[in-house]
């Protein structure tokens, strides 16, 4: 980050109350920071919010944290939020955390979560030593499939073939079970898909989006 | 079929005794005809030969069926084994089905299968109307499953990038495990890898080659 954003980020942040900065004492408790008792949907690696902020406005009774480490993508995300929701007037079920994947246990308690999004996350390097800093890796997924409830889902978009195909294989080693798979979603018969910027970037270059679903069994 | 070849192909069928014209009748009974208990892996559409002759090389304690449709095709199988076992003075458990896919409980009991072999199949044509003819459709899938004993997997090898994301999908619709997806077979870390004739002509002009294992659950 360089120092001239510094500044506007901290104060980003800090005024903002989308921003669950004590987001660990939430643990077990998000169904009542949202004030209701819908499904919360996770998205891990939320970058600039299209996608959560883009669902968000589609699914009305559905509870939205979007998680995020980098402090000057995070801030764009809620800056776009609090823009969108004073043009419509509106209030959105979307919250924020500035935090990393690795610690989402302490974020979240047991079968508190329905689905996860994973969107165009880092696909690292294509090494072996790598793979376990990726967030489909079977270290992260034991991971998630203590927070979903008995019939959720692990949803993975990404432009990156090493990645996706590393993930099917992670996930059918967990034993979830895959539905869905598409390696080219926006020439399949997926409806309903909510775009994000880096989707947007890779697809209209022509390049191919990969979509699967994992769903944990009931 | 040209006439100029219906003599050969019907001359070689008829002469050879690799090929069983009436295995129906072999069904529960092919450890019997293969005079051992060693497992039976099965080849569905084994075109001219070579993916099943080369796994017999390899593995002598194993008991190969291989069935073609196309008569003109197994022909060319079976002289290529006949004049391979010439060659090495030897003979190789492997025997041929002129038969369709269609039909397969007729030719084989519950259980009698260890794995089934699918390279190189007929994607058809990427509409739906086609999809029931593809060796991967679930209706297919669930017959292969009551032939597979309780360790046994469905192996598939594919040039096809649709036919591969197809069998995916169907593989987790009839919930057996994948294993081993790759979609990049000849840049991948899989050893022991038996060439089919296609493969051989996809992989010299660059085409990546799909392949995955779909387990059965023990």
């Amino acid at each position: 980050m360089r120092a001239r954003n510094k500044k506007w980020v901290e104060g980003e942040l800090e005024l903002n109350e989308k921003l669950e900065r004590e987001a660990k004492e939430n643990k077990g408790k998000w169904n009542e920071i949202f004030e209701n008792q819908n499904d919360i949907y996770l998205e891990i690696g939320c970058g600039k919010g299209d996608f959560v902020i883009g669902m968000a406005k589609e699914n009305p009774n559905v509870n939205f944290v979007a998680m995020e480490k980098e402090p000057q993508v995070i801030a764009k995300a809620i800056r776009k939020l609090r823009e969108l929701e004073e043009e419509l007037d509106t209030d959105f079920n979307v919250l924020f955390i500035l935090g990393d994947a690795s610690e989402i246990l302490e974020y979240f308690d047991i079968g508190e979560i329905k689905n996860i999004y994973l969107n165009f996350s880092d696909p690292w390097r294509n090494r072996k030593k790598w793979n376990k800093r990726r967030l489909t890796h079977r270290g992260f997924l034991e991971k998630y499939k203590t927070l979903l409830n008995g019939s959720g889902a692990i949803i993975q978009k990404t432009d990156n073939k090493d990645l996706f195909e590393f993930s099917l294989n992670e996930f059918a080693y967990v034993d979830l079970k895959l539905k869905n798979i598409t390696f080219d979603l926006h020439n399949s018969d997926f409806e309903g898909n909510v775009v994000t910027e880096y989707e947007e970037k890779f697809s209209s270059q022509g390049m191919p989006i990969y979509r699967a679903e994992a769903w944990v069994r009931e």
